[in-house]
C-alpha cells in the first residue's frame, strides 16, 4: 500500500519536527521526508536519526511537489513562512503547523491566501523541556491532545487530511476556535510557565542549596527548563491573554501577601483552599 | 536487644506522625508507641494501621514516662505544645517536632525551658499533598533530608538522640541554624507553594478544561493540593521570609509583564534564560 503522504516537508526539524518525521516513518505513513532548516548541523542530525531523508536549504525547492508541509518552527516565525508558502502552495498540498499559539497564525494568512484555505493550524500538546532532534521520539504524539483549527473557509479535504495526520500518529484531535484556544492555553500553559520561571529565579543568587530542594520545588519549576526563544515567541504571539493571566496571578499574590501581613489566618486558609479546589478539577479529569 | 526507644509518644498522628510510627515499628526501634491527638477517629485509624499501640486523649498521661516525644502537629501549634511539655519533660526524655518552619519554634521555648535543652527542632523534608494516617508510609523518611537544629544550649546526648532517630529511619541529617533554614525554605518550598496555588486558581472559573491541561500544568500545580491549614500555619510562622519571597516573585512577574507590554523580545528572552539557568542548579544536584 502506498504511504498516505508520498512526500512530506518538515520546516524545522527540532524536537517536534524530528519526532513527527520519526512517527510518520515508524507507521509507514510517509514516502520521502524532506527537511528544511536554517542550521545545516541540525538538518544533518535529523537525517542521521532517520527523521528526514533529505536536507534542503532552499525553501521553494523543499516545498514544491510536497503533499504535506508541516511548519515546526517557533510561533513567531510561522506567519513569515506562511507568507513564503503562499505562492508555492498547490491544490495537491496541505499545510499545517505545530505552534502553541493559534490566534495570530490562523487569522494572519487569510487575506493573502486564496479560499478555500489549504492551511489548517494545529497545536499538538506534546513536547517537554528538551529540544533538538537528538531528543526526537517516534511516540511523542501518541496519546497527546492535538488542537486543530475548526473548519472556517478551509478546503474540506485538506482539513480532513490534517485531522487524519494527527490521528495517524496517535493523537486525540480536538477542534478549536483559535482565539478561544489562545485564551485557555494562556491560563493552562503560558502563564504557568512564566510563574515557574519566576519561582525558579528565587534560588538564582544561592549556591549550595541542594539540601533544600525537594520534589515540590522540582515539580513546580520543571517547565522553567523550556527553551527561552520558544516561550518568548509564545508570549509575543499571545500577548493580551498572557498579560491578563499574569495580572490574575499577581492579584492573587498581592492578596496572599496582604493577608499574611495582617496575619489573617482565615483569608490564608481560604486562599490555599481555593488553590486546592481548582487543582482538584485536574485530578478528576 | 531492647528497642532504642522503649516508649515513644507521637503528638499528632497524621501523615508525618503515622509514618514515623510505622517506620519505628518496622525497624524495631520502638517498644510502646503512644498516640495523642484531638480527634478520636484519627487516633483509631492510626492504631488500626499499626502506627501506634495506644490512644491517649489526656496530654500529661501521654507524655509522662515517655523516652521520646515527637510533636507532629501543624507549625503554629508547636509552641503551645512546647509550653505544655515544659512541666512534663524529664531528664530521661528527648523531644522534637517535624514542623516545616523552625525560627519561631526553636527560639520561643528557650526562656521558659531549663538549660541544657532537651527539645531539638527537626524538619524532615518528607510528605506530599496527601494527609492523614491512612496515607502513612513506613518508608516516608527513607532517603529524605532531615534538618536538625544545630547544637545551641542543648543537652549533648539529647541532641545526639534526635540525630540518631532520623538516621535510624533512613534520613540524611543536615544541621541548620533555624533562622537561616526558614529563609531558605521560604524560597525553595513556601513561596513556590503559594505561587502554585495562585497558578492553580487560573482555572478556577473554567469547566470542561480537561483537554487543555498538560503535564506542565499538572507538575507546576501539584503542590497546590497540600492541606490548607498546614500551609496557612507555615506562612504565619515564617512571615518575613515568605513576604520577601512573594515580593520577589511579584517583581519578576511585573518585569515580564512590562517587557511583554513593550514587546521587548530581548528582555523576554533574558527572563526565560534566567529561569532556565536557575533551574539548571537543581538538575546538577
Amino acid at each position: 500500500m502506498a504511504p498516505l503522504y508520498p512526500t512530506v516537508t518538515l520546516v524545522g526539524v527540532g524536537l517536534l519536527g524530528g519526532s513527527l518525521g520519526l512517527a510518520l516513518k515508524k507507521r509507514g505513513l510517509a514516502g520521502e521526508i524532506r527537511g528544511f532548516g536554517r542550521r545545516a548541523s541540525t538538518l544533518e542530525k535529523a537525517k542521521e536519526i532517520g527523521a528526514i531523508d533529505s536536507c534542503y536549504e532552499d525553501f521553494p525547492k523543499a516545498i514544491i511537489g510536497s503533499d504535506l508541509v508541516v511548519l515546526c518552527t517557533p510561533a513567531a516565525t510561522v506567519p513569515e513562512y506562511l507568507e513564503r508558502m503562499r505562492m508555492l502552495v498547490s491544490t495537491d498540498m496541505v499545510v499545517t503547523d505545530v505552534a502553541s499559539t493559534k490566534g495570530d497564525i490562523c487569522s494572519g494568512f487569510r487575506e493573502a491566501w486564496v479560499e478555500p484555505y489549504r492551511f489548517i493550524g494545529s497545536h499538538p500538546m506534546a513536547g517537554s523541556e528538551k529540544f533538538g532532534p537528538e531528543h526526537a521520539d517516534a511516540d511523542l504524539y501518541e496519546g497527546a491532545i492535538c488542537f486543530v483549527e475548526e473548519m472556517n473557509g478551509h478546503d474540506e479535504n485538506a482539513h480532513q487530511a490534517i485531522v487524519n495526520l494527527w490521528e495517524a500518529v496517535g493523537s486525540n484531535v480536538v477542534p478549536v476556535n483559535p482565539t478561544a484556544h489562545d485564551q485557555l492555553v494562556a491560563r493552562t500553559s503560558h502563564v504557568p510557565h512564566i510563574a515557574a520561571s519566576a519561582v525558579a529565579q528565587l534560588i538564582a543568587a544561592y549556591d549550595d542549596i541542594d539540601a533544600f530542594i525537594g520534589n515540590g520545588f522540582k515539580d513546580a519549576t520543571r517547565i522553567a527548563e523550556g527553551r527561552p526563544e520558544i516561550w518568548r515567541d509564545i508570549c509575543l504571539t499571545n500577548k493580551e491573554s498572557v498579560l491578563e493571566g499574569i495580572a490574575h496571578v499577581m492579584e492573587r499574590l498581592k492578596h496572599v501577601s496582604d493577608s499574611l501581613e495582617a496575619a489573617d489566618a482565615e483569608k490564608l486558609d481560604a486562599f490555599f483552599q481555593a488553590g486546592q479546589d481548582a487543582r482538584d478539577k485536574v485530578n478528576k479529569s
